[in-house]
């Protein structure tokens, strides 16, 4: 790439957290950041957006790092006494966090449309890149176990704690919903100059943006580099339930599995250092293997991880 | 009254701590709460009814004493980040409280009635007598101003702390509010044994009760004591506006006054010790005064006004 724009493509967590390195290094007008929603649910009248606050919290240095989730300084008064008032209390609502869903909530029955509602918390919260989410149409990812049961993906996710068997994943929603108009304004513009998809889960956060009309069909037609950080670290997820899930789905947990999900996507895949010795079998996927420091730990592993994927991009 | 049920017409504050006062002494089966719903409003998309909260969270005793509203061990960390997030934040939502809009609202949307809603409310938290609004239709106390401005009741009530001139009160909505059906079930039950007036302010939170349509003719015609208990004392509200609005309004913020009010209503005005020389022309209204001591501070001295108000319906 040369200093054009970068379309960054993420779920929460650890996607959220290279989009924070790359926030730290690129000028504001030239990151979009785009962020799965297939996660979203309604929750006690409250439209939660959980990938999305995840990019809010991590950009604007409000996260709690070390529970690795939500606001820091925390506090659970009300999800306590929404027990109380029999109301379910397994969706871990924090005081703080309740603020962003109330504001949503409120703003989306007023008409606003999540892409509006997303860019003015980003703007009160002082993140200066845009964020936006995949679409402002509702998707639903959901799982099927082996079980023969259909979770919603928050059931999945944290009621059931990716426990149940999962044999097939699905976006509901997803093939009628349109992209947001910054997701097609970024794969449009004439001077994008690099696509990273950030270290997401790849079934169940980057999936999601991709089953939508057009997405898959834009990115393989685009002439600039196309970047996959690996979330798959050694054989291992570095978070969450990726590998359980990869092997349920009958592929192998390693960063191979992530350059034949991408292939048709990407140019390189950036991959730990630790998996340099699949570069050779990655390279069989038509993709090229880029090394480097894959785990986010701090704010510098977090830069550094960005500037090896804007240097993939570039090389 | 002989052992009847009875029927306790309040607001907040005041009002709460007599039906507390009358919940400890009667059997549960044997007393239903009407209470103001004029103050309820829609805040950053919640549908909050403020009367009714202090009456559940009085007679469940997880109310603050000390403040003198909203729940005790309450934080307000929601409340910041609605601020930070552009929300307004004069209405202090604590987020123990928070709780209770949440789940009003997420059941309000789901079809629920106000009534169902309240009841349920109020079984989690365990209080037994029936609470109920005073209606399930939506009716707004407005506060018309000497300078010229109508003010929504919490808008003149906590933002504008009062501080307007009144010139006028009205109920928008309640000449076509339908009374709710405990309401209407109470008034009219055969086994009706007295009706109490609790000691909240007549114009912003009884009189809301008393335009509903019937309900005025219907306490005119009952054939059972009806006892008021005046929120004025020695010439000063116990609590809140409303020696100042009624000078506003060129009626004397006396107990006079208040019988004056009322005349057609009720049978006994339950005042102060100190109001005790009134007595001559609160009867020449009509109204037999009954004195006791009329400010509760401990719960002792609403279960004392509790059964004074219930003896002078029995004399």
């Amino acid at each position: 790439m040369s200093g054009g724009h970068v379309l960054a493509l993420c779920g929460g967590v650890g996607g959220a957290k290279l989009a924070a390195g790359l926030a730290a290094i690129l000028p504001p007008d030239q990151l979009t950041i785009i962020v799965n929603t297939g996660d979203d649910f309604e929750h006690v009248g409250l439209s939660i957006s959980p990938d999305i606050d995840t990019v809010l919290y991590t950009l604007s240095g409000l996260n709690d790092e070390k529970r690795g989730w939500g606001l820091a300084d925390e506090t659970w008064q009300a999800l306590a006494m929404l027990g109380r008032l029999g109301e379910p209390d397994w969706f871990k609502l924090g005081d703080r966090d309740l603020a962003t869903h109330i504001a949503r909530t409120h703003r989306l029955r007023s008409g606003e449309s999540l892409s509006a509602v997303t860019a003015s918390l980003a703007r009160a919260l002082g993140i200066a890149p845009a964020i936006a989410p995949m679409t402002d149409d509702p998707v639903r990812t959901e799982i099927e176990t082996a079980d023969g049961r259909v979770l919603p993906f928050q059931t999945y996710f944290v009621a059931e704690q990716c426990k149940p068997v999962a044999r097939a994943i699905r976006y509901a929603g997803a093939q009628t919903a349109k992209p947001s108009p910054a997701f097609l304004h970024a794969l449009q513009r004439a001077d994008l100059g690099a696509v990273i998809i950030c270290p997401s889960n790849p079934y169940l956060s980057v999936d999601p943006l991709l089953a939508l009309p057009g997405v898959r069909e834009k990115l393989i037609a685009l002439r600039v580099p196309r970047v996959a950080v690996s979330p798959i670290v050694a054989g291992r997820a570095i978070k969450g339930p990726l590998a359980k899930l990869m092997a349920e789905l009958g592929v192998g947990a390693d960063v191979v599995a992530i350059a034949r999900h991408y292939r048709s996507l990407i140019d390189c895949l950036v991959i730990d250092h630790a998996d340099a010795s699949d570069a050779p079998n990655i390279a069989a996927e038509g993709v090229r293997a880029v090394p480097a420091p894959a785990i986010m730990r701090t704010h510098a592993d977090r830069v550094a991880l960005a500037r090896a994927a804007l240097a993939a991009a570039s090389g």
